[in-house]
């Protein structure tokens, strides 16, 4: 963890600069965060809280200024009921490339909480709008889809500091998804989210607790100058001195 | 802004939740972040800042726990040199869309910092990562793109903490950077980051500044429960609690 580390740059201006305070809210968001499905309460989610979320989604980055992105936010619990649907029989169907024991922890994982949290939000990509005139996606065109995602993130981040869990429900059927909130055609669901407090943010992910797999180290994921440039001794000192 | 808001939630158990001056760390993080391109000053980054913000990097969301994501540090002058040129004809080409005025300003902007910046990071995403067993990738096999877009979010977020500026370079041929980096077939780039100490963070992205886009006004881009289920005046009045 990195909150106890102290600073070790050379003073910056400033209005650069983040009290200590500041900057463990930051480090605590983003190693606190959960993908939430087993803890949600059923507590509404006050307008300003979802108001500030949605905003710093909004203030995420984009290509060319793009700002690709729309947010459906779903409370009818027809709707949920649907999707919910949908999310029983894609599982079904994951489930089938699983045997044995792992076949079994699978299925006695929880992978949603489409209706036990209060508020499910689907954060789509419009990938033909004009905004920023193409700027930065000629080489990479799926720059806008890229942007969408850094917006999921700042929404997820900033839903930690607000205390509401989120879990982003990915065994779905995308086409099923977009017919059913009736999107055009160049508009693509991107994520679909649960949002709602909760009664507690689990100290490790649940599917580490479940058994299902470990945190991976970080010191072999990381590269100097080249792919082959791989030296886990530099690298383990250097985030040695993370802790 | 958010952050002169109070909060109206009602009290939660104090481990849930985050003192005023943490939520405003988080938010200061995710509105005054940047695209940065102009503003890198060349002081290198200690090791445990860069530690930091990697370590942040790997604790995003990964579907099914897959993580799969490698970080390229690259600071070799050589390398950058490479990359720069593909940027300059990748660019070239992108200007060709562009006609009169609007040609004129793009030529105008300054979309990268490759050499400014004392780093270079490439980040990757394995596509045949085996962690994490594929759980929750069955049905939309590009949920483990999304999970390295986040890994990336949080890293330029986690440096906005420590005062570093982070650019993407979006205006580049990912074929030419694989083969550049030695990327095995099955690992692809995700984003090409510029990353250092910066002289300020501007107050509006340099976009808006330079008069190509503005910020769109969030509101329209609220639905209710279905596509169809826009409404401005409600969104307007979730949103404007937020100011």
């Amino acid at each position: 963890m990195a909150l106890t580390t102290t600073m070790e740059t050379k003073p910056k201006p400033s209005s650069l600069l983040f009290t200590d305070a500041e900057r463990r809210g930051v480090y605590r968001a983003i190693y606190e965060r959960r993908d939430v499905r087993s803890q949600f309460l059923p507590d509404p989610i006050p307008d300003a809280v979802l108001g500030r979320i949605l905003d710093a989604a909004h203030h995420a980055p984009s290509v060319g200024f793009m700002q690709p992105w729309d947010f459906i936010l779903i409370r009818d619990p027809q709707v949920r009921r649907r999707v919910l649907d949908n999310f029983v029989e894609s599982n079904r169907r994951a489930a089938q490339i699983y045997e044995a024991d792992r076949r079994q922890l699978y299925e006695s994982l929880k992978l949603q909480g489409i209706l036990d949290a209060p508020l499910n939000i689907c954060v789509t990509c419009d990938r033909k709008r004009t905004t920023g005139y193409g700027l930065g996606k000629q080489s990479i065109p799926q720059m806008d889809v890229y942007s969408t995602v850094c917006s999921i993130q700042n929404l997820w981040l900033a839903a930690r500091a607000e205390s509401l869990g989120v879990g982003w429900v990915s065994i779905i059927d995308n086409q099923f998804l977009a017919q059913s909130l009736g999107l055009p055609e160049h508009v693509i669901p991107i994520a679909y989210l649960c949002v709602g407090y909760v009664s507690e943010f689990p100290s490790t992910p649940d599917l580490e607790r479940a058994g299902w797999f470990k945190r991976q180290s970080l010191a072999p994921l990381v590269h100097f100058d080249h792919w082959d440039g791989r030296d886990e001794n530099r690298a383990r000192e250097m985030l040695d001195a993370v802790r």
